[in-house]
């Protein structure tokens, strides 16, 4: 039985879709961090793609803060959905995915296949995959909201954010 | 002497001019908060605008998640400037701001000018900016951040994001 304070919907397969859509589609997103040093909210434009398993992915530099942040805190939220330039961008789709983050050194066995797999979908990222500052975050979800807009917002698993 | 260790560099000209830019531009920011329940972070989309003294403002539901995250947490942060659709975004310029926030409730004194103010700059608005559930955070800056692309980073503070 729905509770009727809580303004989230279940998940049903037109959420799961547009969910999917906005995570595959995604080059960028935001995160939200808890900084290192202060305990408080950090945010930063990030890149962002899927591993092979369909799971959020980011390539990041070590000179960034939000590196940091993640080794101190790996619990984490990204956004994926870009507002576009055109009418009001509280009514674009997007979709907030609360994530737990682990951090993949060069060197490791992952490294390898994540490094291949994110250079077919970002190419331009060859130009610094590979130096020595770098390392790759998966981004393993823990639970998500979609927001289609005013009024439409729907509560969805980890299992709802992975085609079948 | 600039730390060797640290890749921001101190706020200039063009950092101050690029940085209120942006602000005054947005009409929408992306805002990390830590949740009320779980005390890791969250991230929403929000509409965004400056008040009168040309701080940062933004207009929040009663249902929004963050809502109730800034009222057990008022330290939070926002981010403006959106990528555009060609390029590589992470090369378009964004600027990150440590925030406190402070609840506006409707009926005190500071209510009416807000209203009037964020009403001029977002007149969709009118629609439900006298719902009940609805109220405005004033986000106070404790420090920013401008990131202009790859290798170019500012440091700023909360003075040098005000016109003067």
């Amino acid at each position: 039985m729905p509770d009727p304070k809580d303004p989230l919907m279940p998940a049903d397969d037109d959420a799961r879709i547009l969910a999917q859509t906005l995570l595959a589609k995604a080059q960028h997103a935001s995160l939200a961090v808890t900084d290192a040093a202060t305990g408080t909210p950090g945010i930063s434009l990030i890149a962002f793609g899927l591993d092979p398993e369909g799971d959020p992915l980011t390539l990041v530099s070590g000179l960034a803060p939000h590196l940091e942040a993640l080794r101190a805190h790996p619990d984490a939220a990204v956004m994926v959905g870009s507002p576009g330039t055109k009418g009001d961008p509280l009514t674009h789709p997007r979709l907030m995915v609360k994530v737990r983050a682990r951090l993949i050194a060069r060197g490791s066995p992952e490294h390898g296949p994540l490094r291949a797999h994110w250079l077919a979908s970002h190419p331009k990222a060859k130009l610094y995959v590979d130096f020595a500052d770098f390392a790759f975050a998966r981004l393993t979800p823990v639970s998500a909201v979609l927001n289609g807009g005013f009024g439409r917002a729907w509560r969805l698993t980890p299992a709802d954010l992975r085609p079948e």
